[in-house]
């Protein structure tokens, strides 16, 4: 393959982020991360993704490609001769293109009203999460994987908000370790057993320290 | 191929269904399609469904495929043989998807408020509709398709959105053939070279006289 230049516009906290440096880390693709502030976003940001102005946005040789499970399947499809992310039958496939969609679409949102809401709302954010995780915890079973014995999109997909686990947890009033003990259980396993993801989760301490400062709520 | 047992769970009006439906029949795919009430919903639906209670569903062969996105990304995928839907480059792949995404996100949510909303709402509702519309026609440019010279994923994800559109321009108050004269001779395109799209759309007007009944705020 010719030179490549690849560049990730990236926010340290965005699990969506995560996920594609996660992805990038299990292809051994070496990159270019180029931090954003999202209080004051880059002109290069808001003309690599104009409609969405956000992270991340892979830049692959001068060619934006945005939203990070369309980032993902794109890494997939290029770099398609080591650590498919994907099993190879289509059944599996939308299988785990059917749950990483369950988790873009609810996990951040109800986890978010957890530290921003209060009273019913967050009563009821708090119950629909740890329903959310519960079906999750199903899917997972007794597998090390969500796939089965190795490391693939699904997982890669939820090991970020992982990250953010403390501030769930806080601001949600759980014990995980009590109450999703087998989804604690994987998540530490990826971290032990895949160095892509062990080398790119923030410490969850330094992820609840900026959620403490940023939306303190009282 | 061993004999295929294939069944689509289906709302006559459902722009997702719709999507389905076009993509089995660009692929000629026999199917039986179940139609859902979906004020009471089946077992069936319930089962094949757990997460959503949504239709459309594909079952095939007894396993159940959800959210039509990733149904079309599966039909594209198990008949591989005929009538591709998706660019084969990774970037015109990803590209697809990005925009198939924003109508997904995007066109449905804010084109239900044009029946559903009044006042401020309604009109900041009105605004950002056309603000997506604007941008759908200006990705689809001066091209025939929105991939170039033929019909694919993104062409079939948008033009079920037309047999809405004389609910869209009446709640809206709009003038399509004025307003966005390119999107229009787009659609009208697909229904006169495609069967696919001309067998699947149901009538302007039905679907008008459905939400007149349905949703008549007065």
């Amino acid at each position: 393959m010719a030179k490549q230049e690849i560049i990730l516009l990236d926010v340290w906290a965005s699990m969506y982020s995560m996920k594609v440096k996660i992805a990038l880390a299990e292809k051994g693709i070496p990159y270019e991360c180029k931090c954003e502030d999202l209080n004051n976003k880059s002109q290069f940001l808001l003309d690599m993704n104009p409609v969405y102005k956000k992270v991340p946005v892979l830049i692959h040789n001068g060619k934006p490609i945005c939203e990070s499970s369309i980032i993902v399947e794109y890494i997939d499809e290029v770099w398609n001769d080591k650590a498919p992310l994907f099993p190879s039958d289509p059944c599996g496939k939308a299988h785990a293109r059917f749950w990483a969609d369950f988790i873009n679409k609810k996990l951040y949102q109800i986890g978010r009203k957890l530290y921003t809401t209060k009273g019913e709302e967050h009563e009821a954010a708090r119950i629909e999460f740890m329903d959310c995780l519960k079906l999750l915890e199903g899917e997972l079973g007794d597998k090390p994987y969500f796939a089965g014995e190795s490391f693939g999109y699904l997982d890669l997909s939820l090991i970020p908000f992982y990250s953010w686990f403390q501030v769930y947890e806080t601001y949600g009033n759980y014990n995980f370790d009590y109450e999703c003990a087998k989804l604690i259980a994987w998540a530490k396993r990826c971290i032990q057993n895949k160095v892509s993801v062990a080398s790119t989760l923030p410490d969850l301490p330094k992820v609840f320290a900026y959620v403490q400062q940023e939306y303190y709520i009282g």
